[in-house]
């Protein structure tokens, strides 16, 4: 099977000029076929102040209300999405931008309302995913870049997730391709010490993850990437990694961050 | 030739829910292959207050400085260029919204400063335009939504006239298809008299058009609308016609609006 790449990048880089353009660079020198999918950042809470917008959040989640809705979509799938899409153009990368709603390309569900409302959140499933058509952009030679964002068939966008999204693309790909699935963020890789970047755990299994998080220490904002990388790990992607933007050539190679051992 | 219809909207049925939601249904019943082109409208300008981007203006023409450019990709290539593709989905479509940096469906110049530097405008050239790539997202059914907005391949997005892109497009697929370009705004064409919506000139040839302009009938707003369907009707487009958008039916049959004689 042919190799994809698949990459994400959370707001931590897109918030820095610096750290993004340094890592465009890297990922425009990947060879095999590849896919962006990145993250918000602080643009969005800041434009939404400008606009009067301001996020409602109930235990951590950003509440999607219709004005938030427009926020995000204007912030993650104009503003980001593009930035990156040029960026990527000029280095040669043949980027183009998408948000679920193009070419219906990530179908979701709204999530239902249960104890919280989440607004316009949606969740998707690999197997709604329409790999075949994702193939074709791909065998096209085209690099998707993708937004945060996700659609119901009956007509909105949804606020999702992008390591989810990460995820579910991996796992709804892996018949197809063989994948290797990048997780791009501010630190080394998890840590056993998260305030110190020289414990590294080069190979986590879900073992060593169980015994991390009764000791309390994994913290809270990454527990939704390690199980997105488990739960993709054992539905057939290759392989899944977790790092940090600046070594992502490394993570490519196996020989930085922390490997998850599905 | 497989017939293709190229439709521009302007910022006046963007503006309106009520008539763009109506607009959507009757385009999304053409049987044929199709592309959406949309201009900006108020949004811009409201979201822009909300920001305190205030737009310049000489002589009419937006001045394009770095806050402008990062409005315009928000408003029109997030907010506009998705809202239309959602909606469109929802009328099972399979639409894709595109910026002009996206798969570099419209690379372009950035406009030289002469006496008025127009900041991050660009032009755009049909001979510049990747016809095979478009052709490539039209055989695969897909229907692109284009915002308005072309990119320099150094690396900067450019703001550019909703008109000029559906004209040059247009021009650039006529070896491929047998286009029919459709200039929709509020007007039911081009009229003798612009308050008298029963002075409706049928058929307009450049005779006629430079006959209307010396008497000073020609309102300047729509000129520029006028020269771009002159243009593409000699450079190859089949048929050229400006009508209401809420008569899009009929502009496609020719039993409305005005056609332009080349």
């Amino acid at each position: 099977m042919e190799k994809l790449q698949i990459i994400k990048i959370g707001g931590n880089v897109i918030d820095s000029e610096e750290l993004l353009n340094s890592f465009l660079f890297s990922f425009s020198t990947i060879k095999e076929k590849k896919i962006l999918v990145h993250g918000g950042g602080k643009i969005a809470t800041q434009t939404g102040n400008k606009l009067g917008i301001v996020s409602k959040y109930i235990d951590g989640r950003r509440i999607t209300d219709d004005d938030t809705l427009e926020l995000v979509t204007m912030v993650y799938g104009g503003h980001i999405n593009k930035k990156i899409v040029v960026q990527l153009q000029s280095m040669g990368c043949d980027a183009i931008g998408i948000t679920g709603a193009d070419a219906g390309l990530l179908p979701a569900v709204k999530r239902s309302v249960g104890e919280i409302d989440y607004g316009w959140a949606g969740d998707l499933s690999a197997k709604d995913i329409p790999a075949k058509k994702w193939e074709m952009f791909l065998n096209a030679n085209l690099i998707p870049v993708v937004a945060p964002l996700t659609f119901e068939k009956s007509g909105h966008l949804l606020n999702t997730n992008a390591d989810t999204i990460a995820a579910q693309l991996a796992m709804a790909l892996s018949d197809i391709f063989e994948i290797s699935l990048i997780f791009c963020f501010e630190k080394k890789g998890i840590l056993e010490d998260v305030n110190n970047e020289n414990s590294l755990i080069s190979k986590l299994d879900e073992n060593k993850y169980e015994n991390l998080k009764k000791e309390n220490k994994i913290a809270a904002g990454i527990l939704p990437k390690i199980q997105n990388a488990f739960i993709s790990r054992k539905s057939g992607v290759k392989r899944v990694m977790i790092g940090n933007s600046t070594e992502l050539i490394s993570l490519i190679e196996g020989s930085g961050g922390t490997s998850i051992i599905g």
